[in-house]
């Protein structure tokens, strides 16, 4: 039999109630009752159950953390478990845990979320994503539940905190640089287009080819999940063209991967044919051959930063809403080419 | 301000007792008492607050999962994000969330496991990892809080439920493979001495030049994290060796990611001057150049077994303790070669 509040209280010959106020550390209860009551819950193993000092004192001490989706697909790219690296390790210093979403669609992550929210099941959330029209972001909005934001809100939100890094910038860069060795045929792959970041590296590739006078080609345009599968549909579909492309800007390197993995099954080598840019330097990006030039985003440090905000604001309610903007850089590899004119 | 069950009783005329049992689905509450409970909660917009839900059903719908070092340090090795990737699916499937440890060293993850237990916040754990003399495992065992075991149980507790390859054999057949190639000079490349795959891997090896009439050696055996770094440091140990190995056994992927750096940045070429074999066979294992030779353990199934047979634990007290093997398959690739004699 577990042992009980009342137990307690028999023990220590006080009420029930005083024994609960021990447990939330009330202040009217003197230090001698205090002792006593501990003394004798120590004495017969008593543990306070969390659950009812969480009633009193309104904390979990756990943070939510939202993927994109299912945690059996999302933690297919390698993204996820390096941010969740950098927000558990923040979480470890603070002592918080984490409760990580399973949700497949948006309909069970959002009953997830309310779970969470009106369970008091967590302190705060961060999502790993932003999309367009969220429901839930609407949601953590409206109750005013402390949220913050890997990626940029759709609308510019002013009161949302967000980490983040300049995507339409480092999309132009990385598109300049294959503009720079001559391509002009350039294709762009990216998320679904519901994903702010799928439309913010797109707008840095328009801007690079804009500002060169090349004309934009909807058929070089492909949006797929950010999946390897993805990436070899995607080269179907593009060397299937009349005229293919020379080059083609990925954003993400999961997708890279199966870019290069059909690539090699079609015959076409990379980068003496095509070449391939991607997004966010996983580790897997050094090991492809050729090695990809890729933009290094700095996964494991927007986890550490998007906790630290999270947390800054759980600590202080009257923190001030911020934008963190982790800087970006190119890794220059083999995976490039100048093209012969 | 948020709603209250006393608002939610004022609303429908009972006393705030009647909500708490209509919450809680008490038999006692007659249909119509629970309609007008329910149509008042609905109009306030009141939601039950899930902690006092679970003081009443005793259940939190969450998975505890318990990482061997801090998520900082484990997600590093793409063995638990697969392996979470599996538990994620299952927990979906049956609508529990998951509960992540972060905890760095021992004596935090053991604080974790507490709050977990005494504070209600999972009905049950998954360890994904089997220690010698796991205080852990102690305490789950001495609470009989149910969990279920990713590795096998170092003491062969017949009523610990456990998910795991037979690693002995495995690690047996894939040092036969390079003895078969008329290597004799094999080294071993381990996880810490603490975990009991690492001993089980051990033990096959052994097993294997045992029966091959090879000496052990011991300054073949080499233990450490299973980090890439450590296969870096293991080779540049094994390679000052008077007599260096011709092969080496690695206890897993990354570690073997870190061998071969360490082997091109010594000059000494994988197969042609030392052959390697790996466990695990992560995505990566196919991407090293030359592709690996390695265990496939079925990581992800390993994750949808120990998920499975907790729920099936959780939903019956009477459901027998069961052992999973996972059967596992090597997987023949490009990193060893015959000896030239």
């Amino acid at each position: 039999m577990a042992v009980t509040i009342k137990d307690v209280a028999k023990k220590a010959n006080v009420a029930p109630s005083t024994v609960s106020r021990v447990i939330s550390d009330n202040p009217r209860i003197s230090d001698a009752t205090k002792k006593r009551v501990r003394k004798a819950m120590k004495e017969l193993g008593y543990h306070p159950n969390v659950n009812a000092r969480n009633l009193a004192i309104r904390s979990s001490q756990a943070i939510g953390v939202i993927m994109p989706s299912s945690a059996e697909t999302s933690l297919q790219n390698p993204f996820f478990p390096e941010v969740l690296r950098g927000i558990g390790s923040m979480a470890l210093e603070t002592e918080y845990s984490l409760y990580v979403s399973t949700g497949g669609d948006e309909t069970q992550s959002f009953e997830e979320v309310k779970r969470m929210v009106f369970g008091n099941r967590v302190d705060g959330i961060i999502l790993l994503y932003s999309r367009r029209d969220d429901p839930i972001m609407n949601f953590l909005i409206k109750e005013e539940f402390p949220f913050v934001v890997v990626g940029k809100p759709y609308k510019k939100e002013s009161q949302i905190t967000y980490v983040d890094n300049d995507n339409i910038l480092a999309s132009k860069k990385i598109t300049e640089h294959l503009i720079s060795l001559g391509h002009k045929r350039i294709a762009y792959l990216g998320g679904t287009t519901d994903l702010v970041v799928t439309m913010d590296r797109l707008d840095g590739y328009k801007q690079a080819l804009e500002a060169a006078n090349i004309p934009i080609n909807d058929k070089f345009i492909i949006h797929d999940e950010f999946l390897r599968s993805s990436g070899r549909k995607a080269v179907e579909k593009l060397f299937a063209l009349n005229e293919p492309p020379t080059a083609i800007v990925v954003a993400d390197d999961l997708m890279s991967l199966g870019v290069m993995n059909m690539l090699e099954e079609l015959g076409i080598e990379c980068p003496e044919d095509v070449s391939i840019t991607s997004f966010n330097n996983l580790y897997l990006s050094e090991l492809t051959r050729p090695s990809l030039t890729t933009v290094d985003i700095q996964i494991y440090n927007l986890g550490i930063q998007s906790a630290k905000a999270l947390i800054e604001r759980l600590k202080s309610k009257t923190e001030p809403v911020k934008r963190v903007i982790v800087p970006f850089e190119i890794k220059y590899r083999n995976s490039t080419k100048k093209i012969d004119q």
